[in-house]
């Protein structure tokens, strides 16, 4: 019975969150908000300064990236890089395959840009040939926007193949790389591209309230008057911080402590060949013990990130998914509810503070949440 | 020898923060922080509904006020509220003097909204006559944008008034109350106004990552499809509380339930009257003392908000701002530099988790300065 089980609990007593973000964090960066600071004054000016230094080195960015952060959500740093990178003359091919996606277009409609679509099934990746005939016949598109692991279905999309297409037909690539930054490789050196957004909360393992966007200077550098906003607008915000070394507008000062915090414990593990390794480990076991069950998920292999994993709703009559959450909430465990249109779905993410031992007892509690619930997914797999 | 003073700190360790914010904080407060919640999951959902329910009470709004909260600074709470509030086709005339006025303008421009602007000097209040006069001859002007308290200088505006113009003539008021609110009242009862924008790390004492605007409901009714921006829009915003209870995009989880935990010890202190009379008594005693030690204000008591306090830089040769500003941080104080253009100035601020024997503390502090930097004001006063 999983009621007589002693619930789950993180280092600080709460439920783990298998969730793709906000997820667990560390009992030590939370820790470390516990404090006031000026947000004019040198010490966090200097906390400030090594985050913004830091995140560049995760691409190989060397000295032609700079970090321009961005108070908010990760969709705020993604609405700031639509609307500062594409000109209000430009045209941005928009790669769709679920909600991300879709908000960008949505986000680029509402900016007056024009956009052209591609869009593929939640389940499948962009379509490689015809993205390369929409770069020969459509002559105006001079920017490609792509979605690392659609968090959606948890798709790895192939940025890789995507940036070396922009680059031979001489288009601009912006990538929202929320879920996958930190934890899947983006090597600017190899891949390249003029911007790619993630925030706080994801991989680094921060808490929420940062956005930020890696920015290739020379390109940051021609997107003066092109935003549609104050307090959105990358460039200006750059020329804040190479003014005077500080934000523009009060920054989130606590969040951005915990993400300095963050960004010594990613390193301390071996930065994104370490973290990606846990992760991909998590999902190893996560899938393999959930597949065990009876259960299956949306995605091959090949296209699965080690980020976030979709199971199909099981059939089975006794199967209520309401009472499956609430079940897994009770024994310490929040899980994530689906998003798709193509198929009823629910998610589990492999992410934040959580490994193996993690992973193998949640599989154990689903084993004794199904059992509770009279479903018996094996002989039906 | 302030060098031998045992330097002041916070209950957290940390120097006084004798800024506008963010400020010094309760640890209390902070301490909040230190859990981890799903942002989807019942028990955030909760504290965030708290939250925008307990707000309105400030301004006694009864059923006529909703809250919409924006992930941001308070400069994204305003651009939000006049980009969302103000349609296409309307004018606003923008009341300036100061550096948030001027940012108001600068948001209305890049957003394409027509602005008249009614301008005075810094140390001065706006002309009720000429707000008259204008709203007489330009029927064009639908909105007018004030400032509660002018941060740049201190001084407290005349909202009650302007509000009462704005009503006779039949036009909206938009109040910027950033660094009062919560310390000077603003009833909608006596006060008519569409919207209100502040922030979670000001007079409420939270720590900063949450701007948020108290709208009338029935004028937020109006806005849709106004917005620029995707994430600004707080029609939209509202919407999605309205449907699920929840923000659309990732909130900064633990800046608000640091602010649920600052919105208890405000309740707790008596709520505006409290908190005002402790701001109201910290500022007398940061002036009198300050005067008696030969420093001069730039505003006349009457025009002088208790919320920060710019004091003209003294003309002895032997004051060096920096070495002023450093001997304070060394004993324990952080203090503002000056934002004026109409004299050389600095600034203090009265609020935070700051009482009378602080500001007495600080007071002795800066006399045992002076006299270290061999500066004798009080016989040149």
């Amino acid at each position: 019975m999983a009621q007589a089980r002693r619930p789950a609990t993180s280092e600080t007593g709460d439920p783990l969150l298998l969730t793709p973000g906000p997820l667990t964090t560390s009992r030590a960066i939370k820790e470390a908000m516990v404090h006031d600071w000026g947000s004019r004054d040198a010490t966090f000016v200097g906390i400030n300064k090594a985050v913004l230094e830091e995140l560049p080195k995760i691409i190989h960015g060397g000295e032609d990236f700079v970090t321009v952060p961005m108070q908010g959500s990760g969709t705020f740093a993604v609405e700031a890089m639509l609307t500062t990178f594409v000109p209000r003359d430009g045209k941005i091919l928009v790669l769709i395959n679920g909600a991300y996606g879709q908000r960008a277009r949505r986000i680029l409609e509402i900016a007056g840009r024009a956009v052209a679509i591609h869009e593929t099934a939640e389940d499948t990746p962009p379509d490689l040939t015809e993205i390369d005939r929409m770069l020969v016949t459509d002559t105006a598109i001079t920017h490609i926007f792509t979605v690392h692991c659609e968090t959606t279905s948890g798709i790895r999309n192939p940025v890789e193949a995507i940036a070396a297409l922009a680059k031979r037909h001489g288009r601009r690539l912006l990538i929202d790389s929320m879920s996958a930054f930190g934890a899947l490789p983006l090597d600017s050196r190899e891949v390249y591209f003029d911007a790619v957004a993630a925030s706080s909360n994801k991989c680094i393992q921060g808490v929420p309230g940062l956005g930020f966007v890696i920015a290739r200077k020379s390109a940051l550098a021609e997107t003066k008057g092109n935003a549609t906003t104050l307090v959105l607008d990358l460039h200006d915000q750059n020329a804040g911080f190479e003014r005077t070394g500080q934000y523009r507008f009060t920054p989130p000062i606590h969040v951005i402590v915990a993400f300095h915090a963050a960004l010594q414990e990613f390193w301390a593990e071996g930065g994104v060949a370490g973290r990606g390794e846990r992760y991909a480990e998590n999902a190893r076991i996560l899938i393999e013990g959930m597949e065990g069950l009876g259960f299956r998920t949306l995605l091959p292999a090949a296209r699965q990130a080690p980020i976030i994993v979709t199971f199909h709703m099981p059939q089975d009559k006794n199967f209520v998914f309401q009472r499956f959450y609430d079940a897994l909430k009770d024994a310490g465990y929040v899980i994530y509810p689906g998003k798709l249109t193509v198929a009823d779905s629910f998610r589990i993410g492999c992410i934040g503070a959580l490994g193996a031992q993690d992973m193998r007892a949640f599989v154990a509690t689903v084993s004794d949440v199904l059992d509770e619930m009279g479903v018996g997914l094996k002989s039906a797999a």
